[in-house]
């Protein structure tokens, strides 16, 4: 049996790589935390130089004799004789690599020393573009960077649409086809929810999440509630970032960022156990894989099933503020004396349209990403145009949502994504809410009195779970055979339509 | 004439090693700012990975295949016929450029890359050891990096002592034989004038510094201070870290940082505005030079001399205080109400031997240079043993300064230095002493009543001539002939001692 040690030729290529794109990591976290405005323009060319060189190496001629002589290159398939197989990491690691060879292989480094640069950029022109609320200071980067995006596409090639190309990337194996069924099912059940509850004769009060709230006391919780969750500081920091991310450049350094806004309790809040939980899975992975992708994560979606299993699943539930609500009433009892658990329960789950994907309540989080999945396959495919789009956002802002942003801030113009060339990247996050849930329910069943462990802070022994089913496997399957594993069936919204049906069911007494 | 134009094949490739560099400068930068603990080892490995690139990129044949057709191998000079010239920067360019490929072409690239890891690696240990007090800890780590260093004399060669080979990576020229003299003519005057101080009748009373202070207040005068200096900090920040130092990724983002001890009102004063002297060179080399010589600085020495210029001839004047020791008495009212300027003004300039080079006074602070210059050169040369720095540490600071270190914390494990390979640089800050008066000097001579600038607290007139006559340079010219055309000397003692001699003939009376 041949093992990851025969690899060695081909794995200490693969770590000096993952070292320049760990750096120029480092240099993006840098860029969104503490970098003077003025180093914009340099920042942007460094890592454009950086992204360069992995690429480089990554398709160096290298490379692909190192990995010919193990890998089929037609099918992908590592070689193997009876009686000459490799084990099973050597066999994943193999697949992945050649994964990454061939997508990187079709892409000129020219290019992606290009694309990497307008993204830079791009990113930075969006944030003084939201600030100013000003879409069509924008429109020229956006401009940009979609072409640019659009060229990748074809660089890359895919079967029914570009955007499959792209959403690949992000989701592996997923396609346009797979995904419409699912967001059918998921309009066809949330949308009937969602005017049940509006019509509901429940009316939920959320205003005590906007009183004044002191924002170091905010972060101060936040932080707590990390450590809880097993989220380790030796191994990570906690900054301040205009939208929140996680970023990793080795699982021992590890960063999350949040924001803190003095009249918005939930924002902090969220954000950091969001955040956390996309953490975890990076802290979990294993070091000794470090540089291969059996030391990465498998896909967006299970990342995001991470964050939204801690926020949701955990964060907006009875059991967990059973514990954490005497906490936060201590830290704000000015503000929350008056409150029980039960009001504030029922304020953080409180549903209602709005403009804010980001904060948007579990239900109608899908619809800001139904929007947007179906905006960028337009713009990707050449149906809709960059100049239209906040004419298109508030038409169907107006459609699922029944609001209409009144600014490009609150619209067009709130995520960063398209700033920086992640066409393809949203879906990810439906794909999340979905396995979260298929997740969680599977950890209830797995581990005995969950709740009840969380009822008493003791997160540990989910983290712990998570760590054991998911995070340690890194790219060792594919997400769908991971989910597969872990809850016995692929992506399914039944679980997460049951979930949000009877949690909403109750609150809303429908 | 040929201009820099005529360069564009070899400065679109230095530009890319800059890059790489600043990269790999950021993520050292962070290192001392904001890494968690547990990042110190993949750190280290990412840092050598990007150096040993650069490193590659600048020794490559690709390089001295563009280098060979203007640079004449044997001698170094650019080839010039008659009618047929360089323009100045391109001449200086390609000799520099010449200077920094032959260095790097001496060196292996793998010893590049271990000599990176090792360092950053002992620099964590070092960090831990200081903070025990335990020179035993760190001793395994500085017998490597000596080792290696000592391998690198051997590699790069020398005439004198391979302690020479050291010294010109950090000031372009210098040797033993020229530096000796230099310290020999300080001792013979120093000395003395430190005896004459210690028996004066004149006793300052400095303990006004050691009241407690606020830290953000103190943080926030010593921004004041910078914002004054003309430091900009749309390209720039200041942060915190326990050894204060500047860094630069871009003129467009160079960044200080301080400390800040309750009970030392100095140390984080005069740390600030000592990096800020740093960081006012590095933003103001020339932008267009990027990457290329004539965008970098031109040796320590002259760096240093910005600094002790701003610290020294500016920061512990009378002028200084005129104007800013009301604001500072604002800020820290309880403390400094009944402290006129004049005791405060004394308290500052307090000549005392202390066991802390960085906060030695200006008289004292060039025996702790000399201590230092005495021992690194025994350890190159082979004469002393790393085991043995305590006692010969210790042993020295009975000899000049009449004191010895009660622990290892404030005696020989004081300076990060050495623990990234640093031998050869302490002198430097010698001759940034010498040459900061001299350019002082110059500067009173040439700005119409500077000191009645400085006392409205109009510091931009010395920032700008600064500019001009140093910063906007970069490497264009030697240090020497740098020196010698903003002084119309070398580097030379007499200044600096005639500047001591008086200031603090005046303060102690004698």
């Amino acid at each position: 049996m041949k093992t990851i040690a025969t690899l060695a030729p081909l794995t200490t290529r693969l770590l000096e790589i993952q070292r320049i794109n760990s750096a120029s990591s480092l240099l993006s976290w840098d860029q969104e935390t503490y970098m003077p405005a003025g180093g914009g323009e340099a920042r942007a060319e460094q890592i454009a130089v950086l992204q360069g060189l992995a690429h480089q190496k990554l398709v160096s001629p290298d490379i692909e004799k190192v990995l010919s002589q193990w890998v089929d290159a037609a099918t992908g398939q590592a070689f193997e004789q009876p009686g000459d197989a490799w084990d099973e990491p050597s066999r994943s690691l193999l697949r992945e690599v050649w994964r990454d060879y061939s997508r990187a292989k079709k892409l000129p480094s020219d290019f992606v020393i290009k694309l990497s640069r307008e993204c830079s950029l791009a990113q930075q022109v969006w944030a003084e573009a939201k600030e100013q609320s000003k879409f069509s200071q924008f429109l020229p980067n956006l401009r940009t960077v979609l072409s640019l995006k659009r060229e990748e596409t074809q660089y890359l090639g895919y079967k029914d649409s570009p955007y499959d190309a792209l959403l690949d990337v992000y989701e592996p194996g997923s396609t346009i086809a797979a995904l419409r069924p699912l967001f059918a099912q998921l309009k066809a059940r949330l949308v009937p929810l969602l005017k049940k509850i509006t019509s509901s004769t429940v009316q939920i009060d959320d205003s005590i999440l906007r009183h004044s709230y002191d924002q170091a006391r905010q972060l101060e919780f936040g932080r707590l509630v990390l450590i809880a969750m097993g989220y380790d500081f030796e191994r990570g920091r906690l900054d301040l970032s205009s939208h929140p991310f996680t970023t990793s450049f080795h699982p021992t350094d590890v960063r999350v960022t949040t924001r803190v806004h003095e009249y918005e309790l939930q924002s902090c809040l969220f954000s950091c156990i969001h955040e956390g939980g996309h953490g975890l899975y990076d802290q979990g992975l294993d070091q000794r894989y470090y540089g291969t992708p059996l030391g990465d994560s498998v896909s967006l979606g299970i990342h995001e099933s991470q964050s939204r299993l801690w926020e949701n699943c955990v964060g907006r539930s009875r059991a967990f503020w059973r514990f954490f609500y005497p906490i936060l009433q201590q830290t704000f009892h000015h503000q929350l004396r008056g409150v029980d658990v039960e009001q504030f329960y029922a304020a953080i789950n409180c549903v209602k349209p709005s403009f804010i994907r980001v904060e948007a309540d579990e239900l109608t989080y899908n619809l800001h990403i139904m929007l947007r999945f179906e905006i960028e396959q337009d713009l990707i495919e050449g149906r809709s145009q960059p100049d239209d789009l906040p004419a298109i956002w508030n038409q169907k802002m107006q459609d699922y949502l029944g609001i209409v942003p009144k600014s490009d801030a609150e619209g067009v113009l709130q995520d960063v994504h398209w700033s920086f060339g992640a066409f393809g990247y949203f879906p990810t996050y439906t794909l999340g809410n979905l396995y979260s849930v298929q997740f969680f329910e599977q950890a209830k069943l797995e581990i005995p009195h969950l709740e009840d462990e969380i009822a008493a802070g003791q997160l540990m022994v989910l983290r712990r779970w998570l760590e054991q089913k998911i995070h340690r496997w890194g790219r060792m399957f594919t997400p769908d055979h991971l989910a597969q594993r872990v809850t016995g069936t692929s992506v399914n919204p039944e679980p997460f339509l049951r979930y949000v049906e009877k949690k909403y069911g109750e609150i809303y007494q429908l």
